[in-house]
């Protein structure tokens, strides 16, 4: 035996998320048994929502429940700044410190070519489109001081140069090594404060 | 915005489960969010699967699709013994060394009193009832050697003594492949008291 099925089901669904392991993935199925049925439909149902109700911004790639999204639709943001992110929990982590008004970029992945990630497999096109528009004044390149992060960087500067535009990437307040992700807000900020034109 | 709502509610579901702390649920859904829908349609309905099919056997007390679970109605299973744990995720572990062959019985917790948990709030009433069965020749408790493990033992040992029935714990000691120099002053001193002559 060892399992009923619909346990051993929920247990392999666990655990294919990222960092859980068979203990932690049989530990949250456990949990959930605990929980009263109505809490277990609730958090089915914020699952299927929350899929359903997400688009991809036609605009900066972001993640929101419109497309524009909010940020690109906003008339308080300056539009003047584009901030390109790798993914939209890069974009949350700069929003939360509440120093950057400007637009965004998620590039949806940086160039790895270990990955077989290469520069047509992210959204470097779209920035370029988006550069056309002479509103643009400086794009803030805020991405992982990672090898893919720097190799991400050095290719959008070289194409961004032409365009005459401000280019810039955040300081690296953030320690070489670590993810923009975990980063805690005022290092961000700081980060972003003391960037430097490339 | 920070994240659109239905974002948001789905990361604190996710923030419920044991050691799941705010950066990991925000990982976890943005893991979710990257799914095919039809996967996490599947998730979704695995969890209330997994809760409606799951019974609490009648007699031990196990999580099973059946109640009685398949052990209790096993013909296979030793009737004259029952290993006591404290939940189901015990008796898998103790399950998959295929060592035993004999019943089992979840206590369902056990007693803590900082927690306000006293022996009625879990299963013993219903475990010495099991006892008046006069196949029953051995109790063996398998709780752990924690404060609240070592409290129900003793409480369960006194009450099972006068039912003459056969009354073991499971040894405690180093586990098979540690180093004696890394292991705690408490799993020493409990192997050198659980010693046995060669």
């Amino acid at each position: 035996m060892i399992y009923p099925k619909s346990i051993a089901a929920l247990i392999e669904h666990f655990q294919k998320f990222p960092s859980v392991g068979p203990k932690s993935a049989q530990r949250m199925a456990f949990y959930l048994l605990r929980m009263p049925f109505s809490e277990v439909e609730k958090f089915a149902q914020s699952m299927i929502d929350a899929k359903q109700n997400t688009k991809t911004c036609e605009i900066c790639f972001n993640m929101s429940s419109t497309s524009p999204c909010e940020i690109c639709s906003s008339p308080q943001r300056d539009k003047s700044t584009i901030c390109v992110v790798a993914e939209t929990k890069d974009l949350i982590a700069v929003e939360k410190t509440n120093e950057y008004k400007g637009l965004y970029h998620v590039l949806q992945g940086l160039i790895s070519p270990m990955d077989g990630i290469g520069a047509d497999d992210i959204r470097i096109k779209e920035l370029l489109n988006r550069l056309t528009d002479e509103k643009v004044k400086e794009v803030i390149l805020a991405l992982s001081p990672s090898v893919e992060g720097e190799a991400t960087s050095l290719y959008l500067s070289k194409l961004i140069k032409p365009f005459g535009i401000k280019i810039s990437r955040i300081a690296f307040g953030l320690p070489v090594g670590a993810d923009l992700e975990y980063a805690d807000e005022i290092t961000i900020a700081k980060a972003i404060e003391g960037r430097r034109e490339l």
